[in-house]
């Protein structure tokens, strides 16, 4: 790999031009999309013609405002292959997962086990180990080292198992799941699957009716852009819906919510996984945020990301393997995400010389991982070229160890 | 009551500069604020303040707005009477009542009994009567019709009660409930007491330490004027918290978040009632919107509150009961929250009328009921008496029919 190649992608990238809709410094170059997606001009109007709409129509607003979990989701749901009526942007993640979860175990009574990665991000693991233990369930973590993850998560499943859970691109590694074969194998056993999307909703295809997932819950902060914390979102597969019951009985999930009945009817359909009262503002960004990638094409966006992930694990072989570092993303394309990990035994005092020298932002993972997320949207890829030289660079000149400090993803 | 008292009020009253803060139109008169809130300048420049602190910061941003669930609840229990490290802005009103409750219900283990009024607001309601439903538990609703909704609550009361969960003020009627009195009770049966301030927070004086009150809950869209759907806040006493456990076991709740530890090890104090990540925009509004009502004076505007709504009353008993209408809220000012609220068999297209003719904005609650909430920061006591006064001529007038639709609180 070297720069000119890099140029040269730039020059014939369609999706170029969205740049500008982003006000990013050429200077630390941003690679942690995956943490925090940058704000766009359209988030950022969105967010004024929202506040502006809450000042014109006050309580009035609401006669529309009360359908948004839904708009926005129908929208959502159209990049990750799911039909209107099954999508809902609420809550957060960890709630949303803590809901769906609860509903699947509940339907699947008689059946004591949920499957899930041994690995998997610590809010999805946290959230399981809480239901097993208060539902008297057992949560059984799999393992999942070498080439043959989906062989290993299949082995675990079996007649016992009321859920299997699992990220479809792992947060560490970037490694990418094979949905469609793991949600046949769950249903195989008569097990009900639901997929964390946090690091595929745009950034890679997902086809939720395609894969005839049961369920699936995700963020909008990361590739998506929506801003820090905004709301997470659900999808219940239709069929599904009117036989699941949620456990947080509020009284946006009810049925005539206006008529404000003694007792709690849940709504038909998705509806009925809302909860309270949705927040507007932030729904607003979601939805500027999401038609944004719709306007780009879903389609180029992943073309993009993937053609960015192959320029960053080349480089990094050819430039920090050399240098100590191990690439622990999967070497086929076909199997990685949006993000490309090293790992170094040095890696946090690395990642933050390469933030105090404001060269790039990457992203530190304990105890020893580096990501590299770079947005299709507004990443160029000479700077997937420059970062990886810059580390190299950093690695080649020393730096001085560091404190380890917090950092969200 | 007549124009030139309500007028005379207002040349007196110390909060009038800051009803410029808010850019309210002239008509329709606003009276929907227990309802939503209007959007102060501090609010939309915060809103503005955080957007650009996303663009500038990016994912470093997290190195300060980590902690903003606890240090904006410290801010706002300062207005609940609540010491530092027992509040929390986090999720919705709905789902802080459902992780309070569940943690009330679990940590009682062996009494069988939830108590709260059978006219509560429905997504308390409906919270309980899932909780119950699923945990084998019975939801005792009490009547509470007559001068003494607190006797009626305390027989209700027994050593097999768990939990007890009121609203301090009654978002139909306005009443006010004595959350002392009512606490002691709760306690002398060895029941813990959950406090819903939806429609106390910012217009009522609360005193949760002093109460010594177990757990609350609330919003902050209504008198506290933060946005649509903007957060909910969450309070659990001290002395309890490290007692309770939560049953959504997010990376937020977890002990060395960033360390992403094999088992969930719950945060030592308050932090432990976090589930997932906070968003951060809707975060600073409420910020603002706090630090306001402090620069106000809280004990002026619970005073002005209380002025208001006596006129409020004392016009409509003036000008509407001749009509026809009934007050339904408690005639004795020490009984009483921020809102007013009568009933008239005709109450939807008489509301309706109103907002149409662009009179003013009220809130219509099913069957019956027209409720009147002024702000304190924003509303003059010629608005309650121009609103009443535009009721009073809207019934001489007559008006049409009108299908009812759908309103949210």
């Amino acid at each position: 790999v070297n720069r000119k190649d890099a140029e040269g992608l730039d020059r014939a990238d369609d999706l170029a031009p969205f740049r500008a809709r982003f006000e990013l410094a050429e200077r630390p170059i941003y690679m942690d999309g995956n943490s925090l997606g940058p704000p766009s001009s359209a988030v950022a109007a969105a967010l004024t013609r929202a506040a502006r709409e809450w000042q014109d129509d006050l309580v009035e607003g609401w006669e529309t405002w009360i359908d948004r979990p839904g708009t926005v989701g129908d929208r959502l749901g159209r990049l990750l292959g799911a039909a209107d009526g099954q999508v809902l942007v609420c809550d957060s993640t960890t709630v949303n997962l803590y809901k769906l979860a609860w509903a699947a175990i509940a339907h699947q009574a008689g059946r004591r086990v949920i499957v899930a990665e041994a690995g998997d991000f610590p809010t999805d693991r946290y959230v399981l180990q809480g239901l097993a233990e208060t539902h008297g369930l057992q949560l059984r973590l799999v393992e999942t080292r070498g080439d043959d993850p989906e062989g290993a998560l299949e082995k675990a499943m079996d007649s016992d198992t009321a859920l299997v859970c699992l990220s479809h691109v792992h947060f560490r590694t970037g490694r990418k799941l094979a949905a469609d074969r793991l949600t046949a194998a769950a249903h195989d056993r008569g097990a009900l699957i639901l997929w964390d999307l946090a690091h595929s909703a745009g950034s890679v295809p997902v086809d939720l009716d395609g894969w005839e997932a049961d369920l699936a819950v995700g963020c909008t902060y990361k590739h998506l852009n929506a801003g820090p914390g905004s709301p997470g979102f659900l999808y219940v597969r239709r069929s599904l819906q009117d036989d699941l019951r949620q456990p947080i009985w509020g009284w946006f999930g009810q049925d005539n919510q206006f008529e404000m009945e003694t007792a709690y009817r849940p709504r038909p359909g998705i509806g009925s996984f809302l909860a309270g009262t949705p927040g507007i503002l932030s729904l607003a960004a979601v939805d500027a945020a999401v038609a944004l990638v719709q306007s780009a094409g879903p389609i180029r966006l992943y073309a993009k990301a993937e053609r960015m992930t192959r320029l960053l694990f080349e480089s990094a072989r050819e430039r920090l393997v050399p240098l100590g570092a191990d690439i622990i993303t999967p070497k086929d394309p076909t199997r990685r995400g949006a993000h490309v990990s090293v790992s170094h035994p040095r890696a946090w005092p690395w990642c933050r010389a390469l933030i105090d020298r404001r060269l790039v932002v990457a992203d530190f993972r304990t105890p020893d991982v580096i990501r590299l997320g770079p947005g299709s949207l507004y990443s160029r890829f000479v700077d997937c070229y420059d970062a990886v030289e810059a580390m190299a660079q950093v690695m080649e000149d020393g730096f001085p160890d560091a404190a380890v400090r917090r950092r969200v993803t």
